[in-house]
């Protein structure tokens, strides 16, 4: 255990995998491996990057870590996807995405899908940061697709989230964009060659106006065409100069404590849970509760009012 | 109240409404409410509509509607949209979608915001769908845009769901589809006039081949062009069909009972949640927690684990 974790802040890549399958599947060993990596975490940058369905994430992403390795900047992906119906892992997969970083040892990614964790993917996300951070990457990115709910707080784990958007696609897509507008930090509007990209640009901006302060810098909002590289430059010198600004202003520590108090929270209610379905047996009370309501006509909030104090008393007597 | 349930089960639109606020802003007559209701639930059939966005979807809707009006049944639509920054609340909103529909007293569309709700918007949807079913609709329809985990979520709370599927699409968003397939009773292969529609259908059916047991009849892939109004009888029709078979095999009644039963534990989690948070003042607790770890470098789990007991036993104090 010792072993494990100095050769993860020794940055071995076989020690890392291991531990991200210990946190992932929450084995026994998670918790005191998390709480031996605690001390070492808090050094790494974390970006979100989150946009509608053929934003093209995936090749913006390509083009920032290429430009990212150009600085010696060691850096790791986490690849949020849906969930496959047949194997229950990741769709896309490690190998699908930025192939050609795939031999660069500075270069981690790994694909998480997006359901079948207990605690949900936000809490497994959080636990493969920790992982990452203390093994020394410098940059960790957290890639979703961000439409739902769940994703949006997945890519809201990160310090500063960059929101790709672009130009041409239908109300319904638009109206997602505006869904996900309150949690962006740099905009980018990919596909600048398309028509209606100033467009865009103009009215990304214009919202923006209401959203912020006047004593904040402006959110960026940086053109792209990320199948040409162009603009990419541009998107990490703001990313930078705005996480500058996020360290300096004392927002940074905010996000982060922020971050710590809601994973506290979520923990100390997960573990309730556990307690709860373990030493209690729920499964089992709660079929009776079923029965009684399908069976003898109970009326269901009276019923689980009257079985809530003898069920909290139970868990006392744990 | 008794007076509030009975004009509900009058089909008194006003009453409806004024339900629906009820159950969605969490009231305190809410329990009381859908305890009087629930004798009356269980007639409606429960349709859940989903699929990227793009798909068509909200144009089939409409069209799903304008043929189940003809038949004379009643109809109520709840849309969950993603949640505006600004206003808080559902962003497509009743009004842009099946405007022709709003005069016409036997359908009801309802949006709603995708966050904001205590217990998520699973549970507020299960209980507006209780609403309507006790105000005697004979069709719900819940759509989503199904490519987040809570919104596949959201739509898995239908008797039987409809995947709205179009050609031409991107890798992600087939990957998307891929993710949600596996929760699909009617496969839809919208706007089939574009090119790939027809790979589409058999890509789909040759999937569907791996997840159907050699008993039940195959899961109906059907073609429309909505816009069209192409093939919108034939989804009624193998809708229609599907969901008797569903009756007679007693799988109905099975889903039915596993939804319920996922009720009971979700309202029961939250209760519990809820005695933690009040009665415990658990969000004090968590900034000291913060606090011993931020300044003190306790370990976080370590930790946590020592104030679980204190915290299980002050539950039962409440």
């Amino acid at each position: 255990m010792k072993d494990l974790t100095q050769q993860i802040l020794n940055g071995d890549i076989r020690s890392i995998a291991r531990a991200i399958s210990i946190v992932e599947n929450n084995a026994p060993l998670k918790e005191p491996l998390l709480d031996e990596l605690y001390p070492f975490c808090g050094k790494a940058m974390i970006w979100g990057i989150t946009g509608a369905p053929g934003a093209g994430k995936s090749t913006l992403l390509d083009r920032i870590i290429a430009a990212e390795r150009e600085q010696q900047r060691r850096v790791a992906v986490i690849a949020v996807d849906p969930t496959s119906p047949f194997t229950g892992g990741a769709i896309l997969g490690d190998r699908l995405r930025m192939q050609r970083h795939a031999l660069d040892s500075g270069v981690f990614i790994r694909s998480m899908a997006s359901r079948g964790y207990l605690g949900g993917i936000a809490g497994a996300t959080r636990d493969v940061i920790k992982v990452f951070d203390a093994a020394g990457y410098d940059l960790i990115i957290i890639e979703t697709i961000g439409v739902g709910q769940s994703e949006v707080e997945v890519v809201s784990l990160a310090d500063m989230i960059l929101l790709v958007l672009v130009p041409g696609l239908g109300d319904e897509i638009q109206a997602l964009k505006a869904g996900i507008m309150e949690i962006g930090d740099i905009f980018i509007i990919n596909k600048k060659d398309r028509e209606g990209a100033v467009k865009l640009k103009t009215e990304v901006e214009y919202v923006l106006r209401f959203k912020n302060e006047s004593s904040a810098p402006p959110n960026p909002v940086i053109m792209t065409a990320a199948t040409l590289n162009e603009g990419i430059a541009e998107v990490i010198a703001a990313a930078e100069q705005y996480f500058q600004y996020l360290t300096d202003s004392g927002q940074l520590e905010q996000r982060r404590r922020q971050r710590l108090r809601q994973e506290f929270y979520d923990i100390v209610l997960t573990k309730i849970q556990q307690v709860v379905e373990n030493h209690y047996n729920l499964t089992q009370k709660v079929e009776r509760l079923v029965e009684l309501v399908v069976e003898h006509h109970e009326k269901p909030y009276a019923l689980i009012e009257k079985h809530l104090n003898s069920i909290l008393k139970e868990i006392e007597q744990r």
